[in-house]
């Protein structure tokens, strides 16, 4: 029987990692917010690796802290080891990686959700999302209770419909013992939306008693500590170390010998798995030529014994499990404590959101992290961000933020989603990025929080240390640019033993720091006059002199690309009613809705003479409506 | 499809309170011993009330810790409040009770049977267990892993076809979010095991911010604090309050109009509740005249802003819920996190038991706690403990461990399960036990720590510091009954002012504390011979003077019914075979199969003419068989 319950602004279906952040968002811009959770004690859950960052995804954590989100505040809060990955790499690509202890991360976010003002946390499984006249009005939990909601955000990663996968066996399930959500899917085909079979899947996980660590390579953490949030202060501490092991032909052997029993080639699985983020089986099978694959041996916490095995994610049965990770050196009597496992859920095609995350079909409807196809706790993190403003900027008739990709790799993903969709659960890479150089984990803040305190998730008090933070930047910068250091003895001395040439007149401080051999920090000797700064900032001074000249250029790339995206494109239109478009663009354009001509650009299947077309008609348009800005 | 896997000495499956305490000490004994659960996350999960002790709980805990069991520890180590119980009655009822940190709890146990050597951990649900000849042999989990064992516990809880029940919505659950364990029952009923539905319940968990705590009593804690454990150093501190609120005659009403809404009343329930744990609805439908009950507002834990309304356990619709517990002073706002339900499960009938938790009809097969149809984590765990120490011990061929009446709660809550079953969960209560006053918080390592030690589970260096302690105990009583005060004014002052009768001519310290008004401590100026000594071994010293008389009055009756505790009967006897019993006394004695005269005395339905004729008989027997010691 139903019963009517509260009515609520913002009503969020999940609380994983996207969950987590949209409430937040929302319930700290003032929307009235409810989160539903099937278990309270799987909040903020991490039902895979134990780790928060990584090449890409260390980026989306900074953006996420730069624009006021919590993930990074938590991983600093509860890490475990920490990492700086690509450091021979340049500066763009330096990425910030974490084991965290995952009981901790779970007891900080569950106090954090707790703790927000205007937010509810309600566990509860949302059977029904109903909307009239396209627009969301309630959800409906499994005990009847109707909600009465201005927004609702789905958020509810491998639980829809989830089914796990063991060899033969296949039960329905969420991650770690749970429940699935068996009901809510057919609510959402019946308001149009398309769901898909995506599946993700899991390495065992083993007991660090079992292991033999005298057979294996020690992987320490890095010091000093970089954080992910902008607002950490504090020594940063490492407390565990991580392990490398290796397949080998054996282990190999093992899983061809047996890949006829995996679900996933034997066809039990329909859902289609992460391309960048295979198993073990499909490591194998595909590079068959390669004679070892890498694993690490990482901690799930800091109370526990139990150990990940990152890079051996698998689906094969059990027995089989245990004989391929006991070919291992090191794994020889390893002991299986939760074994690997595939699970494969129901999740939306993002064509069918706008970049505010809104379902286009049904306003007031949005949709963040593995429900929109992704893959990984950053990636849906960033959108649970982006969807809890906008549902609650909706709430009072606010425009959506959208970011572009040159703002962010949060733009880039978005824009991705929403523009080319996903065959496979997307996962965020540098590579994605054309405007690698500018997005950089160093230049989070100063790219967000302007945006993030004009929203509202920046407190004065952090906008004011931001702003004194840019502000020693350019001072520092424009100080080395004017300094000049003579040439002396122990200046050259350092300049060669660092392979660079000697001076022979005075030079500026800053030309030699463009020099890629010398550092801001090797220069210190000769530079009385330097303040003392934080790290931070020597760094982000360090990097914006280096790299200025690349910077500059990738800047022109992106006020070209911004020209288009400044083109607004009507929202109401019937693309099929415009001559000239070709059949498959006007398609296309249709189903993706974009917002605006750079957007519609970058939909694959319209080419650059659809573009034109739409210029021009564009152009049209704003004759006969009134100017429209350039 | 099954494949072979390890072998152990011991499987215990499940790991509650019951399973982790039968774990722990099977491997302690040197069984190799592996337990399993549906869900890492859920190890030592309290589903219920955050808390452990209580009347009669508090014993079981410290016996269990005497016996060398892990909950006293792990509630020393994560508690939140402690008070002592019933401090207003005698030393015999008094009953420790902490709330614990549900979270901290959990952490602590994981970590605790993670790190037990010769104990391995495994997520996996156990399907079926299979016996050949009377005897336990294998058990296979849902993924197909077959492990031969030599003996197996059962301590499923509520898991066993777990249902939930909130209003007219019932649905197959384990708690919080898990799955229930579905196909075990029907594997356990082809073993010939009778299964049976028993159900219990649990209120909501509502925010902590949203309760008036200006309107409410406030419960702080004890200090200074006795631990549970007798290794516990060091000092506790209370961290959190607890408070008091009250039902009122609204509260009633909005029971008594939906009280057709309640799956209970309603006859979807089948499952018997606990008697002595009652909804707030049985509460108010029984009671009906009582204008108010009593709930206490607790928290779940220092990290989370869960709080727990104890005593207002409801299966009751969820709009009921939310309106019944607003009428409550101080709740008018109250927001539920989580809420009220009824769960029902599978349990045995604990008369197919053995005292030593052995099944009668499938040796090597145990069972313990909620599965043997008890309530109550205390009672689950130290079920546990004997399952645990007895799987072990039968490995080796070792006779079991039995407690009788006399020693402790323990021996008293596993004699009424096997002697005289239970219609309903079956909650440990201090009127069970006619011997209360030698069955003391204080005195459980008198009575169990040598025992213990015999087994096992207690080290040679807890052991000597058990002895240590004892002789203390005994030297200072000695002291006292020879030790004379003369008469002086201050004395006779004191004694007047605790209104009891000044000294005339001298008298024996040990006489004075004899006399109801004055504590050991009160005397401490006029002795100055005094030791200093622990408080531990101080209040034992004041409890065995003062409470000589009585303590001896009971051991006398002890002595008594041991005489026919130690006429064993023999086990393979068939009961209809002896003249004399009446038909019922056979049909009970044969269902019971009672260890000796003892125990069959106890039986309901066995008389003290049946008792007559079994003597008799028994005597028959041993002049034909050879003598048997009286």
């Amino acid at each position: 029987m139903e019963y009517r319950a509260d009515r609520y602004d913002v009503a969020v279906v999940g609380a994983g990692h996207a969950g987590v952040e949209a409430a937040l968002a929302a319930a700290r811009l003032g929307a009235k917010t409810i989160l539903f959770t099937i278990t309270l004690d799987g909040i903020a859950n991490m039902p895979c690796n134990p780790s928060i960052g990584g090449t890409a995804k260390g980026h989306l954590v900074c953006e996420l802290d730069a624009l006021g989100g919590e993930m990074g505040k938590a991983a600093d809060a509860t890490f475990l080891q920490s990492r700086m990955l690509n450091r021979g790499k340049g500066p763009a690509v330096h990425s910030l990686r974490v084991q965290s202890d995952r009981e901790r991360y779970h007891v900080y976010m569950k106090r954090a959700v707790e703790s927000q003002p205007g937010l509810d946390i309600k566990q509860a499984e949302i059977v029904e999302v109903r909307a009239k006249e396209g627009r969301i009005r309630e959800v409906v939990t499994a005990l009847g209770a109707v909600y009465e909601v201005g927004a609702c955000i789905l958020a509810t990663g491998t639980y829809l419909k989830g089914k796990i996968f063991v060899g033969d066996v296949a039960y329905e399930s969420g991650p770690d013992g749970t429940h699935a959500a068996n009901r809510l899917s057919e609510s959402l085909r019946a308001l149009g939306l398309e769901l898909r079979r995506f599946k993700t899947g899991t390495p065992a996980r083993v007991h660090e008693d079992s292991i033999d660590y005298t057979q294996l390579e020690e992987q320490g953490g890095d010091e000093p500590i970089t954080p992910f949030s902008f607002e950490t202060t504090g020594e940063l501490i490492n407390q565990k170390v991580c392990h490398i092991a290796y397949t080998n032909e054996r282990t190999h052997q093992v899983i061809r010998d047996n890949i006829h029993r995996s679900p996933l080639y034997g066809g039990k699985i329909e859902g289609i798995g992460p391309r960048y983020c295979p198993s073990i089986e499909d490591k194998v099978m595909r590079f068959a030529d390669k004679p070892r694959h890498q694993l690490f041996i990482e901690p799930m916490g800091g109370e526990t014994k139990e150990m990940y095995l990152q890079g051996m994610s698998s689906s094969l049965p059990e027995d089989v499990q245990i004989a391929m990770y006991r070919t291992i050196r090191g794994l020889e009597n390893v002991k299986i404590m939760r074994n690997a496992y595939a699970i494969e859920y129901d999740c939306c095609n993002p064509l069918d959101l706008l970049p505010s995350l809104e379902f286009i079909r049904v306003r007031g409807l949005y949709g963040a992290g593995q429900f929109n196809g992704t893959s990984g706790y950053e990636e849906a993190a960033a959108q649970g961000l982006i969807a809890g403003i906008n549902a609650a900027r909706s709430i009072r008739g606010r425009e959506p933020v959208i970011l572009d990709r040159a703002s962010s790799y949060i733009g880039t993903l978005i824009d991705d989603l929403c523009t080319k969709g996903c065959m496979d659960p997307y996962r965020m890479m540098t590579s994605r990025s054309e405007y690698r150089l500018l997005l950089r984990q160093d230049n989070a803040d100063a790219r967000l929080t302007p945006l993030g305190h004009e929203i509202g998730l920046i407190s004065d008090e952090r906008y004011e240390r931001f702003l004194q933070k840019e502000r020693q930047i350019a001072e520092e910068i424009r100080r080395l640019e004017k300094t000049s250091v003579p040439p002396s003895d122990s200046l050259n001395a350092l300049l060669v033993s660092h392979e660079t040439a000697p001076l022979k007149t005075g030079g500026k401080l800053a030309d030699l720091i463009r020099r890629p051999q010398i550092g801001y920090g090797d220069l210190a000797p000769f530079d009385p006059e330097r303040p003392e700064l934080p790290r931070a900032v020597r760094e982000r001074v360090e990097v914006e002199i280096k790299y200025e000249g690349y910077i500059k250029k990738q800047q022109a790339q992106v006020e070209q690309m911004r020209r288009l995206e400044r083109k607004p494109l009507p929202q109401d239109i019937d693309y099929r009613t415009i001559a000239g478009l070709r059949l498959e663009a006007q398609e296309k354009l249709n189903r993706v809705r974009p917002l605006n001509l750079g957007q519609a650009s970058r939909i694959s299947g319209v080419n650059p003479a659809d573009i034109s077309v739409l210029l021009i008609w564009l152009g049209q348009q704003n004759r006969k409506g009134g100017a429209q800005d350039d």
